[in-house]
């Protein structure tokens, strides 16, 4: 099982675990989490380009390989994908390079597994 | 004078004296910053709500009032304008509130100046 | 009129225009907010020195007022609320001591105003 | 040896190489640390849940398990425990979530393991 | 009164009432950060440098000022201000720029008055 | 092979994948990066100094990992870096300590390899 399988399968897991929890706050938060990304006046692939610069310059790296995934699964290409990740870089300095380094990582094993489902129907 | 003009005024004089001030690093990092969020695979537009996204997560006032304003010259619709936020307020929380609601008030002063002068050449 | 009263009719102001915009994203994960700090099995006074707290380590001006005025509210004494900011600066550092200096100040206009209502029926 | 255990003994192992290298300020810090969240004016259990939103805030994974440990140990029930990280997750965004995940795998454990003993006698 | 005596002041009032409210642990976290910067192995002016640059990245303004301050006592040079202001500005990226600009006016504020007197006897 | 050997190649594979993607902005930062840290006014060991503590009160742990050999290579002495590290603490709050336990882990690793060669030619 490869890295990135592993990552959705326990991110399934857990949600799962939590969203069973009761708790109707956290359950409505990913709610409004997946809607966020959902297509309105700004179309999805734009969406997910803000999701993946938003959690470059926070540093997030399951949120940044989540977004990755997405892009790919959105048809961002290269190009695109390396100018989102200079304004990322630009805005947040060289701290973000590790997190810069794993994200492209994780777009070349996107690439080579041709990934096209979808990592979760639920939050990142 | 507005508020605005004062903001872009103190920019544009500090940005001078940090530029002649001999750093050389500093000079270039100001020339990749601008060329950043120039036209390229994604088209300014798109990278201008990169930029408002990230400031916004990251709370830094005085990137969030710059964008929002190359936002509203950029020809960003107000529909466009709050989904990007919501994105922001998701990925970031309600720590982000306070510079939403900033942002939302200088998108107003923009509409209402019908603004359309590039609030300076160079960077943040 | 004093800055506290600046302070909630600024933000009583500028939610209006946010909720009123049309996104429903944005108007949802602002009843989430509210909602956070409502008696559950934690009781009120507990979620908002909670919220103090995390807005301190977040050094986030306008959260730490509102939080300072709501926990002065729920009736938390000085040693309680010297106490908690305690955690927030031995967790957030020294970074976080401007804003300790601001919320004593703010903790100490509502002593002398005998606050008694609310800063504001929604979000922070 | 499980994973909180390994956590124990690195946390244990290095706290004593810092504390055995003679920096006097370093020491007292971690002292200041512990005595943050005995009992005072606020009760034990409440100092370890303003340290478990603070440092889910502040995304700090290590951090984040000690508290959890600690909260478990001071008897936070499982609805408590929830709320907390429902504000926490309010405040700071999607960006926790991964952290809150680990938070309640985290929490499991320590029901599993009926966990009793002190995580460690110092700091985090 | 200009806007350094003024920061001052406000500085110096609130740090006496939270000194004089009677919480240990915050009592002793001000003794801990005035020592952090006192001369050991390292020298004053690098200890003060530290301090500037992580004041820079953590984008806090007030702690900004104040070890600009202090630099300016310890006789830093511009050209040395500027390197260690280009680190801070690689390493956290453009959201640091407004406090650079901020930082760089207040350097030009000191050298114009020649500051000599400590801006403070405590902490930030 | 061990850790420091690791954490050194993936760098040097992802820098390499990265820089060969063809995005100017990118290539161009990489470069100041490495810059920001060459003998000017202020000499190489302050300025490894700077960087340590920017990456340590940011908690970027490859960042860390990189200033700590890079500093153990410049010559900085034990009581030298715990200084350094005691500022970071103060300034950071304790939700560095998990960083300061690993930054003095690889030092301990560096001083054992008595490594001598430079982590990479380029950035974090």
């Amino acid at each position: 099982m490869d890295e990135l399988e592993e990552f959705r399968r326990y991110r399934e897991r857990m949600n799962e675990r939590i969203l069973s929890a009761g708790n109707l706050g956290i359950k409505r938060f990913f709610a409004l989490d997946s809607r966020a990304y959902e297509k309105g006046a700004l179309d999805v692939k734009t969406k997910e380009l803000l999701g993946l610069v938003a959690s470059t310059v926070l540093r997030c790296s399951d949120c940044i390989t989540y977004h990755v995934i997405r892009c790919a699964q959105e048809g961002v290409s290269d190009e695109e994908f390396f100018e989102a990740l200079n304004v990322a870089l630009v805005v947040g300095g060289s701290i973000t390079i590790p997190h810069i380094r794993r994200a492209v990582d994780t777009l070349d094993q996107c690439r080579k597994n041709n990934m096209k489902t979808n990592p979760s129907s639920s939050s990142l």
